[in-house]
């Protein structure tokens, strides 16, 4: 992807645009002492790569809006951070009646379990919870961590990192959250969740911020 | 958003470049029968817009990459049906035992349920069953019709919606899937699924066609 770099003249033509638009081409010539046929060029890439918006009779004026090659840099500077949702997280302990309850009361699709240090050790998610229920009578009596997907087989991710990447995780492991870390010497600590319904939101957004 | 709209020698331009690059603009001007200072503000649009890619000492080629622009070019023309998912769909009289089997097996989170005529007449979630099977100790013996959401209280969409229609639909309603109907003089035949999954997948493949 070759981004678009404005060279002095085009950034000085924005700015005035920015600043006095809705303003013609030849009122931007008479600022910078420039003939028209010498911005032309200019004002065609601006306009062209929808920075300047440019109305007959009216003149040239700044879109205010994110350009396409701005959808590009939008998603690359998604973060994990800037999406993400507040954990709900159980103790190892808690039995899977409980734990259900715990999932309907939060409304949420999974939960991370944590031990005693507080520390990342499993997660639940409503396909685990509905298997137990379907085979098991007393749901009262069976803790959490019998049934839980366990560490390391836990795929969690960072709040820096980028949402597509968290959303390739998602899509490889075939899962629906990803419990967002912060790394302490013994364990992790569990920070933030990221789900697909956090992907969509973002898929959104994309399209809301950028007018479509 | 302005669409770049490339004029006829701009188009020309990059037919040569598409065809024959990496070419100079020396030579590139000598097809066209024009000065190279001529061609200097297209060449310019073509390589800033990302149509063309430039290296010194080397000219021009065809970027075949997507443009910036093309990125929201890509999410406009996104439709329900080329992200869709095969839809599951069981009988009203199913029991609700044999639908949390059924969407194990088939390994989705929404069953659509559909009348003798095939007609969508409701919806089972994960957390649908998940509820029943909390409070019921006899799953054989409840029909699905008893616990599911109902018409018309389901949201669907049409196989042409634009995907960010769907995934609005998705967020506003808090909901995982949507079927994918089509209308006939009696009722919806549910022909496809759209899930959070697919939007998650979309968002991804938005990364990936254009290389971020």
């Amino acid at each position: 992807m070759s981004p678009i770099e404005l060279n002095k003249r085009q950034e000085e033509i924005l700015g005035i645009v920015k600043e006095n638009g809705p303003i013609t081409g030849e009122q931007i010539a008479e600022r910078l002492h420039l003939t028209r046929s010498t911005l032309r060029p200019d004002l065609a890439i601006l306009t062209m790569a929808g920075f300047l918006d440019a109305r007959p009779r009216v003149g040239y004026f700044y879109s205010g809006k994110k350009t396409g090659q701005a959808v590009t840099d939008s998603m690359m500077n998604m973060k994990v951070r800037d999406f993400q949702s507040i954990p709900i997280v159980v103790t190892e302990n808690m039995m899977v009646y409980d734990a259900i309850c715990h999932m309907f009361l939060e409304d949420v699709g999974t939960l991370f379990v944590v031990d005693k240090n507080a520390y990342l050790t499993g997660a639940l998610s409503r396909k685990d919870l509905l298997r137990t229920s379907l085979g098991n009578k007393e749901l009262n009596k069976i803790p959490v961590h019998i049934i839980m997907t366990r560490m390391p087989n836990i795929t969690y991710c960072f709040k820096h990192d980028s949402l597509i990447h968290a959303a390739k995780k998602l899509i490889d492991k075939q899962i629906d959250a990803l419990p967002i870390v912060k790394e302490h010497p013994d364990g992790y600590e569990v920070i933030g969740r990221i789900t697909k319904t956090n992907i969509t939101g973002a898929f959104l957004s994309l399209a809301e911020n950028h007018d479509l």
